[in-house]
């Protein structure tokens, strides 16, 4: 094996340490590290809950005075700063490591290449981009925030081959099967909130959070999402399932007294951008879905604010008087909204493309 | 290998000369053979075109004496009837082969099992049922119809995530891309007919010919399916580009002079099941292909006279105002017409479904 090969293998173990770590870690990365010396590995670490160690302490820990002229293998670059914990930069360099592999830099302004400034400063030599595309993936909506971004946006949806999401009546179960169902709660865990909107609840009293994650066995080890309700006219019954956990949900409407008593957090109504800056920004929510009915889907599509779209596709025809899964109305081929397809997966029956918007070259 | 895993080689060597035939010998199916002594071929054939020889003969002429005791393998019951050709069977027993293996019985009720009871009565052993689910999708019309049934209908159609074939306006070029029209070609290939509205050649003034076969170099040589027009009112114009090969033309609705002059062949108005079954008794038309609108497609849905469907899905959004695919007016989930899904594949940005109707339990 080159090196070049080696670096890859012991980052890849770092990115397997890394994902057992998602879905527990929000608002945090989930961050993976292990620490080699002479082709073994002797320490290995992934990022706790919040307030917890980071990745690289965990694996210091275990490798202990082996960590000298040792490498470490970090998925993020190692914090600079004095956040919950202090900065892990400082601890690599305490621990006497002489070189550090990053899969990819942290552009939180509070890092951003400042943590492998202080290894460099330190004598420790730094390589950058090793697997880097795999560990943007696992933190996508965390890197895209701190980049000075929105959150990262997926957009669900279910459909008929013929686009249709339910019957004129509202009548939709079950168009999917089991497994793309249980897929959607893959979606849910990585995702710091769901957005709907109120019909959706009023319809169908959804409860949008995690109740079963092929690899968890313990839910409650997990950081459920947000349930974020656009509710313009203050309409979301007391009764709602979705009221049951009132602490993760969140509501843009008016201010209702009842809904505080309750515990639930609200904001006042905004645009669409707005609303994702304001839960970046207060709610350090990083990855949103939405699963909502074609007007607000079709709103966030055409406002260019979604990054992805994952569409269940059934086999199945339901008709031209069942509901369409977009609303706009386009007049011309050159007002498509046309996708690059990123991966396509059968799940049972059912199909699930992973579509990201091409954006129009102005 | 073991002595089953040694059929199936040589059988697979016999679909792979079946399948260099498709495409020539229609109405005839495709059949290939060979014929292997002390583990080596010997001889192999396919079916020639229309009137030519069998895949048996030709496989004999090249085996020469060395078919005495040898076991020839054929995609298809060799033929106990004497039609253009003499039988096969006969042939295979005058050359001394001690053992015959078959993928699949010809349900045609002049063969029907009596080419393989010829072969025992002459003392050959036979064997059927090797490979025989690929030998089958090889000449599935051919098999349906010689069964007793339709023809086997083929419906394509090519869409929007959102289910939609058109703007409003009828504007369609291009939904999907390269790679999926040039799959369209390959099963246009495979059929007998291809059906559609005369609406169809009014809006696009298509021509539903093959023009480009990946593994074909010479389209001269394959046989063009017939353009079948179902033209109720006699609307079809006589500079409609599909007429420049007047004799694949086919026009069901009233007798027209002007067609008959041209060398078009015409029929009355029929129902649809009707209709396949006209033209799989008056003109051997066993695989037929519907490249039709909304309304021609659905129609043959709802009649369930549609044994696959092809849907190509392309990833982009064409909204509410643009064409539906499916016309039906549903109003509960239960009127849904669900599908299994047979095969997915990615045609460049594009996606390609092969779905078999469910038929409902009564």
């Amino acid at each position: 094996m080159s090196e070049q090969e080696r670096d890859h293998y012991w980052m890849s173990q770092a990115l397997a340490l890394a994902k057992t770590a998602q879905f527990r870690t929000r608002p945090n990365p989930a961050v993976g590290c292990v620490i080699v010396k002479d082709q073994h590995i002797v320490g290995r670490g992934s990022t706790a809950p919040v307030g917890g160690p980071h990745a690289e302490v965990f694996a210091l820990r275990e490798a202990g005075v082996q960590a000298q002229n040792a490498t470490a293998y970090v998925t993020l670059e190692p914090c600079s700063h004095y956040g919950r914990t202090p900065p892990c930069a400082n601890a690599l360099i305490e621990a006497g490591v002489s070189r550090v592999v990053i899969a990819t830099l942290d552009p939180n302004p509070l890092v951003a290449g400042k943590g492998q400034t202080m290894l460099n400063q330190a004598g420790i030599t730094t390589q950058v981009g090793v697997l880097e595309e795999q560990a943007q993936e696992l933190n996508r909506g965390f890197l895209k925030v701190m980049a000075g971004g929105l959150p990262y946006v997926r957009l669900k949806v279910a459909s008929s081959l013929d686009g249709r999401t339910a019957m004129a009546s509202g009548e939709s179960k079950w168009i999917t099967g089991v497994d793309a169902r249980l897929d959607v709660q893959y979606w849910r865990a990585r995702s710091g909130a769901i957005i709907t909107g109120v019909d959706t609840v009023l319809a169908d009293d959804c409860q949008l959070n995690v109740r079963a994650l092929p690899d968890v066995d313990d839910l409650s080890e997990i950081v459920q999402p947000k349930r974020i309700i656009l509710d313009r006219q203050g309409r979301l019954p007391l009764t709602a399932k979705l009221l049951q956990h009132p602490e993760t949900v969140v509501v843009m409407g008016p201010f209702r007294q009842e809904l505080a008593d309750l515990g639930v957090v609200q904001f006042p109504v905004l645009p669409l951008q707005q609303l994702l800056e304001h839960i970046a920004k207060e709610h350090h929510i990083y990855d949103v879905m939405i699963e909502a009915g074609a007007t607000l889907s079709t709103a966030f599509l055409q406002e260019d604010l979604v990054d992805e779209v994952i569409s269940y596709v059934a086999p199945t025809l339901l008709g031209c008087s069942a509901r369409a899964m977009f609303n706009a109305e386009l007049d011309k081929m050159a007002q498509q909204l046309r996708f690059e397809l990123i991966d396509l997966t059968q799940l049972g029956q059912d199909i699930r493309l992973r579509l990201v918007p091409i954006q129009e070259t102005v």
